[in-house]
């Protein structure tokens, strides 16, 4: 389990952070997800991650479901671990594609690179956007936030 | 400026993560954004944080252009500061809003509490979606992610 944050632990916004506030877990999950990787050292190849704090990152990420670990072979080679994001992990694509759109706009950079997602059926881009329950979009100048009860 | 983490500093996400890539710094955002919390002691409180360690992560968001330092008086009292979000804090509501939700669903719990998002004009529930140039909604399963540039 996660530690928990601060005072109100009862806040989603705590309850994600526990599990993603930390920089490199954010970096193995963009990895995982844009470039399918899969492997120990891929991801430490493509990350330029410490092996130890990699190995700390993704131990974590399985015990708190967003990795599954699955045991592979291949002929001659002796037995190797691959990472696979769960479902729950998966839906992280949200955080992901919130978390590049602020990146894109207010950290602009000429030879600046985004994970992009598109619609697998038309291959056209997708925004995250906030609707309204008729579909329509809402301005995020017209947004307030407040605290409320999820259940 | 930031640090930057790991090979691909060009990322969205890097660029992102450089920012808000600790666990308090996107609680700070969260109850400003939701409590309209602007003085140092009401997050000092509400968040049960160290002075120490709110002071140095509010002296970084000012710094990133996060938010905005003001001085203010009460009459017959001392000068002291508030913070305000900018609006690159502000649209961090999309970050705070994906967090929330992933939270909310993977993370759930019976007495949980969320930011939620409402439509100023209409009082309704906003919900963060992918949506198509023509506004349809596409469902989270069927979203392929890519790295692509920015420009």
């Amino acid at each position: 389990m996660a530690a928990a944050l601060g005072k109100d632990s009862k806040c989603s916004i705590a309850r994600s952070v526990e599990v993603l506030g930390d920089s490199w877990t954010l970096l193995i999950i963009r990895e995982a997800m844009v470039t399918d990787t899969t492997r120990f050292q891929d991801f430490r190849d493509r990350l330029g991650v410490a092996g130890n704090i990699l190995a700390k990152r993704l131990a974590f990420l399985v015990d708190e479901g967003v990795f599954e670990r699955r045991t592979y072979q291949k002929a001659g080679t002796r037995t190797r671990e691959e990472y696979l994001l769960t479902e729950a992990g998966r839906s992280l694509s949200v955080v992901i594609a919130a978390l590049a759109e602020w990146g894109r706009a207010r950290r602009p950079r000429e030879d600046g690179t985004s994970p992009n997602f598109f619609d697998r059926k038309t291959d056209t881009r997708a925004q995250l956007a906030f609707v309204a329950s008729d579909g329509s979009r809402i301005p995020p100048e017209q947004l307030i936030a407040r605290r409320t009860r999820d259940s």
